[in-house]
Formats: C-alpha cells, sequence, structure tokens
C-alpha cells in the first residue's frame, strides 16, 4: 500500500514516476485560463484564515457540502469560517474520487506541509496548524504566486473593462494579461442591464453605441486595447451552438430591437451569437490571437438558490452534447470568411471528447497543434476526466502537441491542479513507456505538455 | 492467476480485500427495488429444479440464448427445464464479461455450493447436483431470502392493487413493503384497458372516477393507503422526459378526451404526464417517501417476438439519452410548487451518468445525499457498468452518501448481486486506498454505503 | 519495464499471453471488409519505397502530419517520398498512444524486421533499411497478402461494377470477393453525376433504366451477379438514420423528380433512403448475405480542403449519435416485410455501443451472433476503442460469438491490424481468467473470435 498523498500519488509505475520527478515536477507554470481578480493581486491581497481560502467563493465546495446536507448556513452563510472548515472536513470523508479531495490534500501538503487525512476528527487541528502556517508567512496572493512557480497568469476580462489592473501590474515579476471575453455581446442581449451596458463599452472608447455597425467598430478598438496591454486569449461561452449562420443583416435586426427596447427570440439571438462568433473569429486570427470556446454548460437551474445567491453558487450543470454537424459548420464558416485562429475547445459534457478530437483534427495545420482539445473542463477536472481527455487526444490527435493544464479558478491555492495534471500525465506516458509502446526518450515531450507547448502556442 | 470464483473474485488489492472482509460482506440487505411476486413470498412458494428457477422468467438469459441461436423452444418453449438449462450453459461460454457469467457463477457458489464453470461438458452433472440440493432443502422464497440476510423487500405494486399478501406479510421475518408505482396513470392514458382500469382504480376506494378532480383525489387515497401499509418508496418510468410543462388544464383536457374514448395525441400526453409527475412528487415530499424516476428504455422493439410472448421477453433496449434541459426543467418547477422529494434517477442509457450526477448536485440540500444517480440499473447492472456509476458518483458527488444496490429482480436468487455490487465497490475504494488516495480507515463508507445509507435514507 | 514493441505488447498477464500464443498468433485472416484496390491485387503491384507505401494514399497519417503543422507539400504535395516519410517521423514522437504509432511499430516489426522507435533521428537509417528489405523482395501486393496469412479477401464495388479483376482472380491462391455497395443509389440521388451514373448502371444489365421499377429490377440482377461471383457481404453508408418509413411510393417519386433533372429535398430523400435499405435487406437475407450499415460520419466538413485535394483527404469526422429509436424502427420494418438478413452494425461516433449492443440483442434468434455489433470502425481503431468495443459485446451480448476484425484498409500493409486486434482481445479475455472470473479453458473462444466465427458467419 502507498503513503498517503505521498511523493508518487498517481503515479502508477516506475515509468512515470521516472517521468515526473525529471520532467514535469520543477517546470514553471503558465495559467492560460483563469477568474482570479486582478485587483487581488496587484493589491497583494493577505489571507488568514484557510476557511477563508477555501471557502469564502469556492462553489465546488459549496455544491459538495450541499449535497451533504450541511445546513446553507454553514456553506454560504453566517457560520464562522472555522465551523464552516469543519463541516467541509465532514465532506471530504464521503468523497473518496472526488477533485476535492485531491485538491485539499495537496494543497495540504505542497503548501502548508500538512499531511494526513482531513476529516471530522483532523479538522479542529488543521484548521489551527494551517492558520498559523499562514500567520507565519507566504500566503498573500503574490506569495502563493511566486511560491507556485507561475510566469503567466491570463485573467478573465469583459471588453468595457478599462484593465487598470493590468496596466498597473505590467513590471511584475509575473506576466498578468487580460483576456477578452464578450460573452454579454455576444450572446447576453436579453439582459436587463444590456442597454446600459452598451452605454459603458461605447464610453469606454468615447464613443455613443448608436448603430450595429458602431458597435462592431468600437468592439474591434477595445481588441486592440485589450492586445494592446499583452492580451493573446479570447474566451467565448457557448452554451449551446448556433444552428445555422447568421448573417449581418440577422445580426444588426437585432442588435435594433434590443435599442428599441424589445427581446430577440430564440432563433434570432442564435443568428446574431453565430454572427458575432464569426466576427470576432477572424479578426482573432489577424492578431495572431487565441480563441476559446467553452461550450454546454446548463446555469443557474435551480431558481430557488438563484434567487438567494445569484450565479455561481453552484447550481449549474453539464448540459446536453454539443453537434458535431453545428461546430463544423462554424468552423467552416469562420475558414471561408477568412482565418480560423488558433482554437481551443471545451466542452463541459465530456460525451463528445473523441467526436470533437476527430472534428479538430479536420481543420489542423499551418501551426503545431492549431486547433486544441482544451484541458478538462470543471465537472471533468477530476482524475477520470483528466484521463479520458488525455486519451481522447491520444486516440485520434497528438497527445504531444497539447498545450496542458490551466487552473479556471477564482481561488490562489488551485495551482497545485497543475502538479495534479502533471502526475495524471506522467502516469498515461509512464504506462504506454512501462508497457513497451512508447518511446522510453520522451521526457521532451513531457515538459512540452507540461509547460513549453503552452509558452509557443501563445507566444508568452 | 486467481482461483475460479475464489473468495477474492472482484477485489484486486490487498486493501480491498480487507475492506470486503471486515466491512461489507456480513452486512444485511435492503432491496428497495425489484420485483418479485408478494405472492410468492407469502405462500412461501417452494423451487425443485434449477433450470425452473433460472428459466422460467428470466428475459435477461432469454435474450443471450436468442444471441447465441438457441431455437425459441428451448427459451419460452416447451423442452424441458433439463434441455434449456444445458442451452444456458452452452451460452454461457461464450460471454466472458457478461453479468450473466458473474450471476450464475456466484450462485452456484454461494447458494448451491457449487464452484466450477459452467458449460457444455459440465451441465448436465451441475443441473443434478443444483437439484439434489434444492431437494435438500432451503430453497423455498423465505428460506432463500433468510439465507441471504434480507431485512427489507419493496416490491412494485399498482395504485389499485389491494396489497391484500402485503397485509398478509406484516408479521414476517422480513419487512416486504410496497412500493407505489402509477404508471398507467402517468402516462397509459392510450393503452386499450385504460377505462377498464380506471373503473377499477375507483373501485379500490369504493368511488367512481368521474372527473380529473375526483381522479386526483382518489390517487391521493391510493398513496395514504400505501403509506399506511409501510411504503416508502415510489416508482416512475419516464420513458422519455417531457419538453414542456403541462398545466391542470393540460392534464384535465388529457383525461376527458380519455373518458370520452379518445385517444391522445403524444404533444398533450407529453403535457399530461409531466403534470401528474409534478402532482406526484410534491405529494411524496410532503410524506417523506422517496421517488424513484427509470428513465430511457425503448420497450418491445421487436414486433414479432412481440406479438408471440408480450412484454418482457428480452425486446427491450437501451433508448436514446435523456436531456438535461428537460430533467432540470421538470425539479425546478417541482421545487417552486413546492418540495422535491428524495429522489432516485436511473437512466437506462449510461451516457448521461456524469450529467446525472452533476445535475442532482444543483438539487442537493436539506438531507444528505437527497438527490441519488441510481444503481447500475438493467443492462448497466454489469462490471464495467458498475464502475462507471461508482465513479460517476465519486467524480461529481459523494459517494460515501450512496444508497447502494438493489436487484430490480423477479427472481428469488438474486441477492448475490449485493455481494457483487459490494465487492466492485471494495474494488474501487480498495484501489483508491491502495494508491495513496483515500483515507485507509474508511470502512465505515463501505458500511454506509452497503447497508446503513439505505436504511436511513428510506427510514427503515 | 516491458521491451518496446516486444512480443508480449499489449498482453497485460500471464493468461493473455498464453492465450495469444496458443490460439490468436498463427490463426489465418479473413479481411470481409477493406478497400484494396482489386486491379493492383491482380496486377500483384510492386512497391519500391516505403515511403509510397504508406504516405502515398493513407489520410490517417496525413491527418496527423497536419496536426503537427506540417506543409501540406510534406503531405499530399510534391516533396520526395523520402522527405514525406522524415515528416511523418517526427510527428510519430507526439503521438503516443495513438493507432498510428502501433501499427508503424508492428509493420516495421513484423514485415520489416526493423524494431525500434522510428522519429526525427532514426528516420533517415530506417527509410533506407525498409527500402532494401522491400528490394531484396517480399513486398508486392501479392507477396504481402500471402506473407500474412490471408486466406480471403472482400473488397468494397459499386452495382455498376463489371468486376473484372474479380473474375480474373477467380483461382488466385486467396479468395477475392466483391462486395455489394449501392451508396450511390441508396442516398446519393442529388449527385451531379446520378444521370450519367444510372445509364452506367442500365448498362451494365443492357438496359435503360426508364422507371423506378426499372431500377428495382436491374439493381437484384447486379445483386446476382455479385453473388455469381462468391460475394457474401453488402455495404450501405447511413451517414444518418431516416427517422420514418418511405413507401414505393416516396422511393417512386423521387426517383422520378431525379429523371426530370429536379433535385430531391431531404425528407423525401430520408423516405428514399429508408425505401432503398429496406428494399436491399429483404433481398440479402433471401440470399444468405450479411448486410453492413456504417453509420455516423460527417464527411468532407473543411471546404477548403475539399476543393484543393476532394474526397478521402483527411476531413471526415465523426458525426452526431444515431438515435436508438430510429434504428428499431428501420429492423422492425424490415422484419415486418420479410426477414432481418445477418447483420454487422458500425457507428462512428462509439457513445452508442451500449445502446447498439442492447438494441441488436432484440433481434437475435435464427443463427448464432446474427446481429453484429462491428469491430472498433475508423476513428475508434485504436486500443481504446477495441477495449471499449469488446466491452460492449461483452456486457451486453456475447463476446464469444464475435466474428472480429477487419481492416478496413486501402494499403497492403495493414494486416497487422489483426495481430493488433488478437493482442488486445487475449489481454481482456487473459485479464477476466486471470482475474478468477472466466474459465481459463477457453482457447477455443480466441479462434473462434481469432478467424473461426468470421468463416462460419460468412460462409467462406
Amino acid at each position: 500500500m502507498k503513503k498517503f498523498f505521498g511523493d508518487d500519488v498517481l503515479l502508477g509505475s516506475k515509468a512515470a514516476q521516472k517521468l515526473y520527478e525529471n520532467h514535469a515536477k520543477a517546470q514553471p507554470i503558465i495559467d492560460y485560463h483563469c477568474h482570479l481578480n486582478p485587483k487581488e493581486i496587484a493589491e497583494n491581497k493577505q489571507f488568514t484564515d484557510i476557511g477563508e481560502l477555501w471557502l469564502a467563493g469556492d462553489h465546488y465546495k459549496w455544491r459538495a457540502m450541499r449535497q451533504n446536507g450541511v445546513d446553507e448556513a454553514y456553506i454560504t452563510g453566517s457560520a464562522s469560517y472555522e465551523e464552516k472548515f469543519r463541516k467541509f472536513a465532514q465532506t471530504l470523508a464521503y468523497a473518496p474520487g472526488n477533485p476535492l479531495y485531491y485538491w485539499a490534500h495537496m494543497e495540504l501538503k505542497q503548501l502548508f506541509g500538512i499531511n494526513r487525512p482531513l476529516n471530522d476528527k483532523s479538522a479542529a487541528a488543521i484548521y489551527r496548524e494551517a492558520n498559523e502556517k499562514i500567520a507565519s508567512g507566504g500566503f498573500s496572493a503574490q506569495d502563493l504566486i511566486r511560491r507556485c512557480g507561475v510566469k503567466v497568469i491570463c485573467t478573465t476580462d469583459d471588453p468595457a473593462d478599462d484593465l487598470a489592473y493590468h496596466k498597473q501590474m505590467q513590471n511584475l515579476f509575473v506576466k498578468v494579461l487580460p483576456t477578452f471575453r464578450p460573452d454579454i455581446i455576444c450572446f447576453g442581449l436579453n439582459r436587463d442591464d444590456i442597454l446600459p451596458y452598451l452605454e459603458r463599452l461605447g464610453k469606454s472608447e468615447n464613443t455613443e453605441i448608436t448603430s450595429f455597425p458602431v458597435l462592431l467598430d468600437v468592439l474591434e478598438k477595445r481588441l486592440d486595447y485589450f492586445v494592446s496591454l499583452g492580451c493573446r486569449v479570447t474566451d467565448h461561452a457557448l452554451n449551446t451552438l448556433p444552428p445555422e449562420k447568421g448573417t449581418f443583416e440577422d445580426a444588426s435586426r437585432a442588435f435594433e430591437l434590443v435599442k428599441n427596447g424589445q427581446k430577440v427570440d430564440k432563433a434570432l439571438l442564435d443568428r446574431y451569437t453565430d454572427f458575432m462568433t464569426r466576427f470576432f473569429a477572424v479578426r482573432y486570427a489577424k492578431r495572431g490571437m487565441v480563441m476559446q470556446l467553452h461550450m454546454a454548460p446548463l446555469r443557474n437551474v435551480n431558481s430557488r438558490l438563484f434567487a438567494r445567491l445569484g450565479a455561481d453558487c453552484g447550481i449549474d450543470v453539464v448540459g446536453d452534447p454539443v453537434s458535431a454537424a453545428h461546430l463544423a459548420r462554424i468552423f467552416d464558416e469562420i475558414q471561408q470568411e477568412g482565418e480560423l485562429p488558433k482554437t481551443i475547445v471545451y466542452c463541459l459534457n465530456n460525451t463528445v471528447n473523441d467526436m470533437l478530437s476527430s472534428l479538430l483534427g479536420a481543420f489542423a495545420g499551418d501551426t503545431p497543434g492549431k486547433m486544441q482539445l482544451g484541458s478538462a473542463w470543471w465537472f471533468n477536472d477530476h482524475v477520470d476526466g483528466i484521463r479520458a481527455q488525455i486519451h481522447a487526444l491520444a486516440d485520434a490527435g497528438l497527445l504531444g502537441r497539447f498545450i496542458g493544464m490551466l487552473t479556471d479558478s477564482r481561488s490562489f491555492t488551485s495551482y497545485v491542479r497543475f502538479d495534479f495534471f502533471r502526475r495524471i500525465l506522467c502516469g498515461e506516458v509512464g504506462a504506454w513507456v512501462e508497457n513497451g509502446e512508447f518511446d522510453p526518450d520522451c521526457g521532451d515531450l513531457i515538459e512540452a505538455v507540461s509547460y513549453r507547448n503552452a509558452k509557443e502556442y501563445f507566444g508568452f
């Protein structure tokens, strides 16, 4: 029996251990997609409590605690962080195989030097011990970034954002770069706050968005502004894929309806979204930028909790699979209008992994690994999901060209997820080597997937 | 090489063996969902022939024999049980990995004390030996229940049923409780026998169902009657999910059509089914009952065999996956009208496992494990399927809160499926422990999933 | 650590190695579905260059090279085969787990006697060494067929084909038999070349296809002609499944539109395809032939590459899953009109494996393994995909009745895929044996799946 979260955890063979020790462990980190708050980095937020660090905003943990029947007071309510931490510790004892179990124990070990099972019995002592460690230093936002060897962080930002903190951090020891995420513009036309948003967006370029062409012009200027601050990555939510082509006229009509205070029906909104996605894609390609597509979440399904807690409280779920026909159509049309940008596709419904891996290959070319099957996302970011993504890549593509991990996180302790991923990666490649199915001299591939591919792909 | 179906079968590590021996093996059984005939329990049916015991009604075995090209005379026809048993034995030799292979050999070993491969050569001797064992006693319905350590059996019953046998068994050594399954009412409006059924249902409450409100009133009374006899569980077949909300008016209109001898179109029937499902759900919650949803079978697809043999002859298949959007809608609407009851969701199409596991988490709360991803059902009840269900639970939820196994069976020898499940469970949890990925001190979790969770969840 | 592609590669247990050595390794080959050119067999095409052998027509390799960012000049362009070979070797170093990696190294070892990793460094030497081996003989089309122990080859042929080469080869050491593949007729009505095609088809029976009944008559004659030359297998592409029944009148109407130079709309074309599929199925059954259905590819998704390179250049992808309801409907209607032929179903979207495995069981009967879940096809033809198919079969059917592997290939070196498959098969069955879950005396099952089942199923 292996030691509990020992140094060889998740490394199932000698070959895996060797690859990990020699080629993965010490690689720097590029977190090319996360939801860290740039303000907290810039101001070097200080933490004092592991309860706050872990439970103040982490809807993964909230969700698990609800599944354990924990009262909401101990989740998002008024209980103390010590009480919340204990309830979370109790929950973990029911969670073998859950990524929270791995993350919690890897964070405790690697960041706090604590290496024993967290459960009801150990909760109080671990809470105290962890907070003592925090008090002794090394747990500010920038400390954690530095300790984890992070070289690049790409935050997630709205086109209307002034990126003041990014500007302020241009000479920091770590590159903190904005990501262009035009979600409200691409599919939020029916939001109640769309008109004030358009006003704010216009103001960001000292103009008033009086017509659809003006909107497009402002957006392109915002894109240039983001690029001027080092932005290399963009991000689009595509909860569902538009089934058919939307023209400039469709999109313009939808915009005019909104300007006149009306709602846009589903079919027209889809055509609008399709037009906007293609509009951006072509412009990303021109600038050598990377487009991320995040597909298939179903959001805020529990109205009662939504009314109480709002978005991002743990009530988003895996949505229905996307259609191969729809996605192929969009890519093909982008390519007919201009160039496809480098693209990373994430689908929350992992039953389409193999389909995506094959589809992306049909649009390959120009640059190594141009079309990427994104790292196991959100509900898939666990041992099984990461293995499934690695195999989908290997089976129908080139694992060695994968740009690897990201955190997608709101937390400064989530960098252990890189180690989590690298161990699983080395576990899989190591198994092929161990079984005589791959070249034992493949350390370069591990280094590439752990770090170098991302660096080259994004051009950091 | 391990011994053929030795004591450590399906236990892949030392940790797994230890968990199984110390925490799983001796747990009692709660079979909270099966299709046993209460009459056969009450009258303590005596078996004399393993051929009858295995082949008289088991469409899993019939199906496999057809796949082996066996003539129908030896399946559902007039051949002797000895001949049928031999044909089944021949079939098993082609069935590595099939659950029938495991079940047959585990039943032979645990119930008959016979532990060698069943095949063409061994069939005659095993047939004789097994029947000698039966003749020597211990193979009546109640004997088998007692020998297997069964504490609770929930049969599956129609609302119009008088539950006479359940009443008769109220002081039996095992709790035999009814399950409220209103399928005919919920989606059978177009059945040819619907009007006689409604008459029978009315009579069960000494009334005539003259209107839709009367129907609802009678149903609620039947529910109370079931509860009065210890019913804690209900069951709904949802072969497909209704895509949109049905109102009282919709449902009432559908009912009136039927009363007037007309058929209901698909769209209205779906709205009717939606209304009825929500109607019941809210009432289950009020009574603290558990709602089971069995989704996505496609039934009786082979018209020729159906014409000859009727339903449940081995011609039902895995249907298309259910939609996340539809299921989330139903749950959310139930919660807007009242409370969601404790709910167990089974989907025959296992590609939605991960989706369901995530979706159920969004409606968690109140009680530990309130929303359950059901045990691997029917075509999924095999080693791969059980492992997949365990991982879907672990990856996006709390495996330790799972209420565990059931038989879903018509047979009194199916209780070995609990042992089958527990071995696989210990195999998976044991692997995490063995690999240093979970607390070695997790015997309580194994006991909970094997028995205690079900006891507490249903309140037996 | 095992030796790189040593003799025990893919054989994970002692039991697996024993089954492979004693029961799989030496079995002859029946390649019941491939795309070899009968002319190349008949004329005994001579190869002189491993670059040509591997890269002249293999869109699997082209696709991988594009994913590696290789310039098209080195893929389908004017670069020399030596240069192309080198670019392919570089690509392989990024492809752990990819079937190309296995195939390339198994071909090098088994056909060329070269057993070391192919990569940038080794490319030049291996290229030279392989070409020396080719020059020393044993690499003509017929040499390769003979060396690999192939007994039967079924090519893929159009109903209008005169099968001249098949006639010519009737006394060859290997049976080279035609496959009846009426794709243009079944769903190609809107092709630009449909009218010339119909003219050519008519001429093949010395007639003019003036009406739909004449078409059906000609097709049945062509079918008889194919049968007269040993054809036992047919093949239908069903990229999508027709959702509802098409009648003779529907099909006739579609045909008349085409004869008048008009296009057929999607709904009518689907009904036409449905009618034609059923028309053929019933006639296959009468002749004791086997029907293959290849479902769910999405073809030529990249318009830009298609315009440049045409079909089969590596831009087909996995399409959306087929519907259980649609497939069950078609099978049931065929059975209502006549008999279902022996049928092999392949679906490129492997998420339906379990559904298909269950559905096929509902139409079982008459003959062992009548309804076959086809071998892992195309994008699924890799270690994971083959294992998944084996498990889908085992879980819901009879693995021992599986007719096993085929190449589906255009290349004369692809026969190593049989060895690839047999190793994986022995790996899985061996694991069950090793773990005490299956009869150790199962060599006969391995022989059957490796060779004998196909021989008996097709009646070769």
